[in-house]
């Protein structure tokens, strides 16, 4: 699969801790229904086995709506699952080794400068998620990016810019604004409750 | 590089709790010229970055002395430091996955029961890390495995079996003499003041 197919348009990064008692795989399996055109699996936690397993349950739902699944840090689990592909934060696989490594799955790096962002387009990245945009709590050490920086980012590079962080229905359209070509969030749509209606109203926005 | 070449005889597993103020690599090599023969690098808290950077140092370091280089759990970082081998345990990726992907490396499994390592040979292993054959503190919840098992797994399979968990140079001429091909140690390396001369008092014991 190659950029050129993805929607970067509304991509959920997940996080099991928002859910309560609910099950992380219907989670997403709403949110696609919703609009989520993108799905990033991100687990901090678990056992390579765990994580594997969840990978490949997730694998199935995502693949019977068409959606890309990316993992987040875990080339090992991209590999096993065979998922589309990984993203990279700064503390992760290095860029240039994940594509020496994978020269055909996608793989999208963490930015929050706009020399890292320069760089990653450089080292062969397909897309980058930039921020933290906004003040998240799901991830409270994430740099800040400020809007103008955002859109200055993205003016420079020419791969799909994802912007993430604190992002949600009542600063969408302004995120939106700096020209981005989607939003990545977490909070808005895992921590409602009502899932498949959180993810339609942000569709709703993206689509004016 | 096959199992077939590969010396199981004295096999360190790393734990970098057990430095004090030393450094893993310094400690590795006076290892290796104490009479080490396989390195196991084990690491649960790293970041995915840090875990690869160390990685690449250590291999280094086993690359000089020709003694291969294994990864414990993770296969991402066996492929992006180009390390000789993967060892999983029960909660890490499955042996049949592990092989699938890495068709020419070696592949270790842990093993405590027969029915895992007679299941872990068919599926393809090199070798087995069997224990834990004594109380040890690196690994409190290890299973426990008594001499006499361990003598039965390895009278039951034909893969090169090693014994793990409390080994030390006032056991380990009991544990060798259930016939294992060798001995993984951790606290009898890595704890000792004085690793050179530890690990050539365990050689010197594994010579009789």
């Amino acid at each position: 699969m190659s950029e050129a197919k993805v929607d970067y348009t509304l991509y959920l990064v997940t996080d099991r801790e928002l859910l309560g008692e609910r099950v992380l795989e219907d989670c997403i399996e709403l949110a696609i229904q919703g609009g989520v055109t993108l799905v990033q699996l991100r687990e901090k936690s678990l056992s390579t086995l765990k994580f594997l397993q969840l990978a490949i349950r997730v694998k199935e739902i995502t693949s019977h709506y068409h959606i890309p699944l990316i993992i987040n840090d875990r080339l090992d689990i991209v590999l096993a699952a065979d998922a589309d592909g990984l993203h990279v934060g700064q503390d992760d696989l290095p860029m240039l080794k994940a594509r020496e490594l994978f020269p055909n799955k996608i793989i999208g790096v963490s930015a929050s400068t706009l020399e890292e962002a320069l760089l990653a387009q450089q080292q062969g990245a397909d897309y980058l998620g930039v921020g933290a945009v906004f003040r998240t709590t799901t991830k409270s050490d994430a740099p800040e990016v400020s809007l103008d920086q955002l859109a200055l980012i993205k003016r420079s590079v020419s791969i799909p810019v994802v912007a993430i962080g604190g992002i949600n229905r009542t600063n969408l359209q302004q995120v939106m604004e700096t020209g981005v070509d989607g939003v990545s969030v977490v909070s808005a749509i895992l921590a409602q409750e009502n899932i498949l209606k959180s993810t339609k109203m942000l569709r709703e926005i993206l689509r004016k």
